[in-house]
């Protein structure tokens, strides 16, 4: 008998690859945070700094809040991704890449130190989620009628 | 050979529209705390609020609070049901649709800007969760035990 | 036919285990923060404490820290465990373990007061994720493969 990974979707590679791309894209994040961690001398565990922590704490916060904000999603995207890419692997896989390139223009743009650097390329990782969201609902309405 | 798609329950249906549920929660809770920013006046990159930052600093702090609490448990959530719910769609749909409406109590009561507020409805939470952990370990010993 | 829960390798039941023992920490992790919050007297819904809510604010926000740093880990780690233990559920649990009890000194370290103390034990998280995403570069590349 076939084991599951002989039933997947050949293309659910380049689901899984996605999900991996965003991994590193966590990585890099993360190093920039606690590069802004020496450079603007914000010791651990202070999450966000206030003005008596750092004379730079703006821009500090900018780049810690850019990088969260990418954390709080995070659950929502890998769901959405793993579950509609069983049936819909390509298209979930390009909306996947469309939210990773836009997700880090959204934590560029953030880390410049204003907050509204954020949006004019990074507000289409918004456009990737409800995608996929569509992607999800489809597929569940079509499992229930099958 | 039959895809993947094909095994899955068609009671996976329901696993997969709990799931997007929720997300509509998400984004509920999103645009109460966009709200909460500007009827407060605290802007981006704040997360939570002092004194120095809004008078209304506690009540906007309650907002925010409620939906990070509910970002935090999402991983959790979302994991048990999806592997629970391939072998107990129903239930852990059942469970899943308790979990999305005691968390949107938890979040209006927190929202109040009285903390307790979260918890007369919004403890049932946490038995949808332990419901789920149990049925995910069933899920697992039966696995071994096959 | 049969039906996706026979497909899965047998050895998944250990996955499944393993992410439900991570769920058990997280249990004790909410459990010490609660603790913390009526020791050190830092009420809801104060998430860091500054000097002016509590003397001890130090220690009480290492403890709070220890267990959010593991909150944002979280998504990463539970959908490499799922992915690639579909392929090699056996390995990916072996890690599970390891990111886990890593997980539980990262905590107590940290929970001392002296954010250092998060590492010596703590920082092997870090090779159980790097373990798992080579897994998975593996599980991705081998399906396109296929």
């Amino acid at each position: 008998m076939a084991g599951i990974v002989e039933l997947l979707p050949k293309e659910f590679g380049f689901v899984v690859l996605t999900i991996i791309a965003y991994c590193f894209l966590n990585v890099f994040m993360q190093i920039q945070v606690g590069r802004a961690r020496k450079k603007y001398n914000v010791p651990y565990p202070i999450l966000y700094a206030t003005e008596a922590d750092s004379k730079d704490y703006k821009i500090y916060n900018c780049i810690q809040r850019g990088h969260q904000n990418s954390l709080e999603v995070l659950p929502i995207f890998f769901i959405l991704m793993v579950l509609g890419g069983l049936r819909h692997p390509i298209t979930c896989s390009v909306l996947g890449v469309v939210y990773i390139v836009s997700r880090f223009f959204y934590f560029t743009g953030y880390a410049s130190g204003d907050p509204k650097g954020r949006l004019p390329l990074g507000k289409y990782n918004v456009i990737a989620i409800l995608g996929l969201m569509f992607i999800n609902i489809w597929f569940g309405v079509s499992l229930l009628m099958a």
